[in-house]
């Protein structure tokens, strides 16, 4: 299979294409989210809001229950169907005249404000740094600022402190906190830090949780600005179960599950670091912090397509801007699964 | 309780809001969700959709089921977060000198072309002509024109001829048929019509499956429109639960249960209007089409207020442009729901 150097990366590829139609049997490492999910508590609570559906969605509860959980006024909260309808009014209620997305990240907020007509310009992280923020890198008066954190592809956790440097009247600064509660203790979220000025974070509960299918994040910011994403919205913008999950999952013991797992998947990505260290000619992008490691090997569009005839899915990262045709993202697995893929990666390699 | 004629009605006020926070024994005519729904066949087929929540939406199924059911080809249907969704992707996308909203009808509409920047005249049409439509009261030289059919709040059906009068090259004419499927035979609907230059079909499956909770709507167009509108879409709009709902709702056995509950309905509104009938003071906007009725009676404000402590909902009128304080709209409701709410309007005009 030849490897093709894209001039410019697909923005709106992403993981799921890689699995779609391919098959039941076909083992996903290409999609982010937590395996098993959602859990049968969720699921059931979910069903049992079916009963409610003729009611138009109040999302007051579920607003309060995000708030309480940061320990945030309920002004500073925008329920939102999924992060990327947040990126979408981010796009469409911003003005700015400097706006830089730092790569290499989820390239759907770059694509939403290219859509809503905003320039952006990029920086790339390097590889060479191994993909850390430095804050000097974004131009000082870039008036909108959009990182992950951590970020994906790389599994880069930045500094709090490297972050909130970047704040600054005058200044949006987005902060995609979309894999945040995948990271034990969550130390280096900007959550609650309502001192920041135009500080925006985006929070999900699609991979956590297993509701990549349900539509649901939230948007965590200053009150003028919620009001004005609020505005933007479509009247009745989140569905009910949408809701619903977001207020259960806001809840304490939800919140405890989600720390267990993030420790969970923190051991489980050392085991497959550990596997992946056996292949000299694989590199892994450490530390990784989130539920995916980014790994780059020489060749990897001709080893993608084999591990798929060996029946395991992965992300390519050439859509990624900053990335080349070398690299690949491996979703976090139990052991198993990551044993059972490390030796189709071996025959891969091998092939 | 005072009367208050607003100078400019609150375009976002909806029935919803009449029923939220007034207690659960509060029976509800307000809002115009069909009682019982969504069925337990519904109700089941979604509850087993939460086992399928960790993978991202797929809408191939659900726009193929809906293009079916309305024998198109699938690049003319768009699927939608509700209804509310498509107006606000309408009017972020239409380029359009003279907007035309024919009124009283819905709000949403309008509601979303202003908040987009555009400029909104109305079209009111007029009690003394049974808000019925006259093609030549639309301004010639109107690029956009949105209409409802059946209307919301008046009930009425405008046959399929005039609103094809009203399409024409360079025109977008939107038709709300939010309420289609309420009406038995669906004659008048122009969800089919590929032959009219510009024309955009809207279609819920909120009022007749009591899905409000779940957002999910439709739009029909040209294959071009679709493009431009889907273009303005979030990435996976539509949730999983939701495109689930618009498949199973499209299938043949639920738009025969949809028919037979359309002529329950004409039935239901038929023993309705007879009851209203006995008040002298009470005029019903005849002959009415949806699964509610329009009512004019002198005081309505306070009757609305009695009303409610008398145990029931219903909606204002006072806030569609068009309508004055004397007006109400009022769901149709099985015949002993009815013949309650009957005898309470009795109390209420009595007080």
């Amino acid at each position: 299979m030849p490897q093709h150097i894209s001039p410019e990366p697909d923005l709106r590829h992403h993981g799921d294409a890689e699995v779609r139609g391919m098959g039941a049997e076909l083992t996903d490492l290409a999609v982010n989210v937590r395996a098993g999910t959602p859990p049968r508590w969720l699921r059931e609570r979910l069903a049992a809001s079916m009963d409610t559906l003729a009611a138009y969605p109040d999302g007051r509860a579920a607003r309060r229950a995000v708030a309480l959980r940061h320990g945030l006024p309920e002004e500073r909260v925008l329920l939102t169907a999924g992060a990327a309808e947040a990126f979408v009014l981010l796009a469409r209620t911003i003005e700015a005249k400097r706006c830089v997305v730092v790569h290499p990240q989820f390239t759907e907020p770059e694509a939403a404000l290219r859509n809503a007509g905003h320039e952006v310009e990029r920086v790339l992280l390097r590889a060479e740094d191994g993909f850390r923020l430095d804050p000097r890198a974004v131009p000082g008066d870039a008036d909108l600022v959009v990182i992950g954190n951590p970020t994906n592809p790389t599994s880069v956790l930045h500094p709090a402190t490297s972050l909130a440097r970047l704040a600054r009247p005058g200044r949006t600064l987005v902060v995609d906190e979309a894999f945040m509660d995948a990271v034990p203790g969550e130390g280096e979220s900007l959550a609650s830090r309502t001192d920041l000025p135009g500080l925006v974070v985006l929070r999900s509960l699609t991979k956590t949780w297993g509701l990549a299918g349900l539509r649901v994040g939230y948007v965590l910011a200053s009150p003028g600005r919620i009001s004005r994403l609020e505005r933007a919205q479509p009247l009745w913008p989140v569905s009910s179960p949408a809701l619903v999950a977001a207020e259960a999952c806001s809840a304490p013991p939800a919140l405890a599950e989600a720390g267990h797992a993030a420790h969970r998947i923190a051991a489980d990505r050392a085991h497959l670091e550990y596997r992946l260290a056996k292949f000299p000619s694989v590199t892994v992008c450490s530390p990784a912090s989130g539920p995916f490691v980014l790994i780059r090997l020489p060749g990897a569009t001709a080893v993608r397509s084999r591990l798929r005839g060996l029946g395991f899915a992965v992300r390519r990262g050439d859509t990624f801007p900053g990335l080349g045709p070398d690299y690949l993202r491996l979703a976090v697995r139990d052991r198993a699964t990551t044993d059972r893929f490390a030796e189709a990666l071996e025959q891969a390699l091998g092939g």
